[in-house]
């Protein structure tokens, strides 16, 4: 099911170079700086369930493709987080049977990471090295349900077979990180990070800000009734989360926009915001204003940006009452970002000491936008090909794309930016070849030295994820 | 002049796998579900007139290209159908030095899909197998032209001979399918199929707008003075394309906008519209309101909806003028589809009856908003690489940017959207080729079993379509 | 360090043909239509300070990059051109510690065209066949300084050495072009052009815009205090210029925006324009209606019009305040071409005496707008890729996406666009390796006549430019 040399090019020099290129790096450990991994799992280290509640049901990648095919979600016991949806409803459906809805859709994956990463863990993992279909689903169900109930299978066995040198979650402003608390209190050596996310208190529109901000301001013992109590109780996070090892913040905007208003501006804006009554664009502005916030404490503090805009969360409303976030109807649209970063630009983008790194869902803006923002400004790092665009075609097109205009330095080398843990080792897998192919490509073509694709293979995969962020 | 490997991979693993996969359906019989022929040709079977009124005079892919390159369109007898055109000249220029000129600029076509076609249709149905140039232009007229007059060549039997299964064309929500009827009525077997075309109603800056729903409201026995009576009319009107075969309905818009008013706002558009005293943006706004009600009565119907926006029609005003619609002059300009889908998709896009195909002239849509649409919603299906990029790196390209997230099985085939009845096979010709090799890669670099590949190439060919437009 | 088939397709066929062709092109002269080496060069013939002001001080693809990973610009002596700059700092650095930082950080340049360039200048001029590293810093810059100082590395001996056909300049319209008078008195056979830019009289916003334009008038010795006189002073620049040898003029405009206004608005604006009462608007609009008057102009005197929008100039302000104008913060942004030339083309883009070459920044808009734009209108043709696109990914990006509809004769061959004198023949040379790899690629995968191939590699070599240009 897996081939040796598989997702390198097909023939020739380009092959073998990327090959002998993957072979010093495929046994590295995994750093994985961004993603959605729950440290509850490491904190009680207890088994995954069953095959469905691991594979199946958390992961949107997987249950929109069955859904765009007309498969309703309540059939695969999809979570009803949403206002309408009827929490019990998933745990009346049989596991086994929405195994075998999925293996009878298996081919709808031809063609897809999905697939990939799939076949990578059942191979690797399970020894499954027939490709699932609906005649071997129950084999597969009893396989990997056996295997789950093994102590080497249990979350900290697997990251430890992971070779995971560090991973970070994405954690809310408000998280006591009492998870993380508990994995450093257990002994065990997994180093398990978390990631400051403050969208929650940023963006107004999210669900539940008021409470989140009155949460906020407990926690930390600041009055948010003001801007700078607001941003002290930021602040105090920050350093509370750095204490606990994050090393990083992330955030997820709708646009790229950042603004850099007066103090007065400012604290009016959030005064606005704070008592509910915004005029028009007041919400987008005080996300723009507190990216650039956010940039100034990051300077202050050391600790790397990550910027995520683009996506229309929750575009299927129908799914969205249902279901509630993150069921695979985020869709990204056009994303600007030269005037829109030019605020946080201006006032942070030459200190040496702040590192914000880009992320994009529009690979219209690698060459035209980002790629030369990333290759003139010394603040400024290129994220990986992110999310849809995490493929093997998605990953070729930013290396094609960005490189010769921002190098390869001003990237920061692979995130695998997932819920899926055991999917981690797969998307690494990937990135690692993928780049050794482009590489081997640049060889063959006589483009770069061979020398320099073994170095510059050992930086995609650790070195450059290490220094972006401070690892 | 054609090799029988043209189009894929030049070398090893993936042109061989490829080969043998367009040996499987090479002899396919060709679905045509989307198209531009005219039923007149079936009905009548009456002789093509000569080589340039069948090749060149109604192609703006061919005359475009000889324009932009300062060639007079009144030198080629480009019909003036425009207001200030002068009907009679096309016919007082003689066919034969049209070709002369033709023939004479060729080589402007190189590295153009239309080359291909023609090259294509000149060999396999002419047997012209020495490049068309100024020294044989006159070889190639005569054999052409004399070839047309023999009964292999009337429009029936190349129908026959092209193993075309099934025809669509393209017609006004008000044509009485006259030709349609004809074909049935004579006892031919050809399956030719009409498709539900409203623009010309429901775009309210068409040409005859106004006489045009008066002439709707007549055929349907409605009362087009109220919002109301015109639904009932065109639900009428799709009731009878339905009953003389059609499956689908075609919309041509400049954006994919889409509105869900409420009943009083939609008819007070409406009243607007009919009287002709609207305010700015009702034009837009009632295009924007039918697509979504067109998707309700599709639902209702079963008929299913194509929606082509984005194209700029008209541009070079003075061609405009004199030579009238579709003259190579229609530009493609930058196309949402995320927001301005929203209604239609809130209301509708759940619908388990309901088929949507998306077109886009905009390929950075590909992959940032319609391939992560279609990989959601039950309703969607992306068409294929359309007009501009039905070409071999336009089809490629669709491929590797839209499949990794949408798959291949939220895609519809190809369609070959042309009026020129000897490039369809040409055209279909090209995607089998273009699949098969796009496929080949995909098993050479083992990102795909060889047995899948072989399902696929069938399904990409003849089952996709077939589905999608329930053939 | 140069492999001779580098930039070819790696393999097979499409190699083999690649090498083929490129071999017949690859001594052709070279003709540089666009570009902005100095003329005062040419005139002086006086050799070039150092390797450091030769190559590195005034490259800003190369010191962006530097800047982009913390080198600060100070520490390389790059001209501190801008208000708050230090004219006297760059004299202070000594350039060859400068240069020690460059070679330390020449692994940053790994996969980006600047990389190519400078290694095929030092390779061919210089004899330097190792890669420039921290250990050989010191040597490179020996041996690079000898030659400097030696007749052969005179700016006429290069120029004649590199077999430059033609070579045409970059000049203000109020540039009284004595360095190329010098040129002409000479005796030396060197064809050095002017080329015509009038930005600096156009853009309101342009800094000195007012004095621009009254020395513009003094000058013509027009009143510029009207349109007329305004427009009768550019049309007499004009006239001198193309008496001076100009062939073309160029203008760079952050969107392609076009006008056509009436005479008696078009005069009100203007007087708007010169008083420096300007309304919200006026700027972009004026320079909107400007260029449909260049057009104009065009039409009356033969010269080709060229037009580069779409680059948001200066993005960051520290740098620019400190060091000026050109330092490599000059970040592109989406750009429109479709409705924005529509004024300018409904006027004169039908006219047979016209030639308006587009380029672009924004890659999306090959396939979108400008291949459509170009495969229509008489006048237009599309320039090569540009600035940061003018790279190996960037060229194949552009045949790729373009060719299909604009087809290869609505092209213009090669622009090197470079104020890097040494690195022109570079740059022509990778543009015919990339040409030879394309066309290598669709004889291999037999899309086009090999003989075909060898008629194209020339046409884009060397023919389409000079009829583009009217050289």
């Amino acid at each position: 099911m897996l081939h040796e040399h598989r997702l390198f090019p097909a023939e020739g020099a380009a092959r073998s170079v990327a090959a002998k290129l993957y072979e010093t790096v495929k046994d590295l450990p995994i750093i994985s700086p961004h993603g959605h991994t729950d440290p509850q799992w490491f904190a009680e280290n207890k088994p995954f369930p069953n095959p469905t509640a691991l594979f199946l049901q958390p992961d949107h990648y997987i249950f929109r493709m069955l859904y765009s095919q007309g498969i309703p979600l309540e059939s695969l016991g999809v979570p009803q987080g949403g206002a309408k949806g009827d929490p019990a409803a998933a745990g009346q459906v049989d596991p086994r049977e929405a195994w075998r809805i999925f293996a009878k859709n298996y081919f709808l994956f031809r063609g897809t990471p999905t697939r990939i990463w799939l076949d990578y863990a059942f191979s690797t993992l399970f020894g499954l090295t027939e490709r699932l279909g609906p005649g071997n689903a129950d084999e597969y169900y009893e396989i990997i349900a056996a295997k789950l109930n093994t102590p080497e299978f249990l979350p900290r066995a697997l990251f430890d077979r992971f070779k995971i040198e560090v991973l970070a979650t994405t954690d809310a402003a408000v998280d006591d990180l009492k998870w993380h608390q508990q994995i450093k209190d257990s002994g065990w050596g997994g180093r398990v990070l978390p990631t400051f996310r403050p969208d929650a208190v940023i963006d107004a529109e999210y669900l539940g800000f008021q409470e989140n901000i009155q949460k906020l301001g407990e926690i930390a013992g600041e009055d948010v009734a003001t801007y700078k109590g607001y941003l002290n109780a930021l602040r105090k996070r920050r350093a509370f989360f750095k204490s606990m090892g994050a090393t990083a913040t992330d955030h997820g905007h709708l646009t790229a926009l950042t603004a850099d208003l007066s103090e007065t501006d400012a604290s009016n804006l959030y005064a606005r915001i704070y008592s509910g009554k915004t005029q028009p664009g007041d919400v987008e502005l005080f996300q723009a204003q507190m990216l650039t916030e956010m940039a100034g404490m990051s300077v202050e503090d050391g600790l790397t940006m990550q910027l995520h805009p683009g996506s229309v969360r929750n575009h299927n409303l129908k799914v969205y009452e249902k279901f509630g976030r993150d069921k695979g109807a985020d869709i990204p649209s056009p994303t600007e970002y030269v005037r829109s970063l030019r605020p946080l630009l201006s006032k942070y983008g030459n200190e040496p000491n702040f590192t914000m790194i880009l992320f994009t869902l529009d690979e219209t803006t690698y060459s035209r936008e980002l790629a030369p923002l990333a290759g003139h400004y010394p603040c400024l790092r290129l994220g990986p090909s992110w999310w849809f665009h995490d493929s093997p075609e998605g990953m070729m097109r930013f290396r094609e794309q960005a490189t010769e205009t921002a190098g390869f330095y001003n990237t920061v080398g692979f995130n695998d930016d997932t819920r899926a843990f055991l999917s981690i080792p797969a998307r690494h897998d990937v990135a690692r070849r993928v780049d050794s192919a482009f590489l081997g490509r640049l060889v063959a073509e006589h483009r770069l030295d061979e020398d320099e694709a073994f170095e510059l293979i050992q930086d995609l995969t650790v070195n450059l994820v290490r220094k972006a962020y401070r690892l």
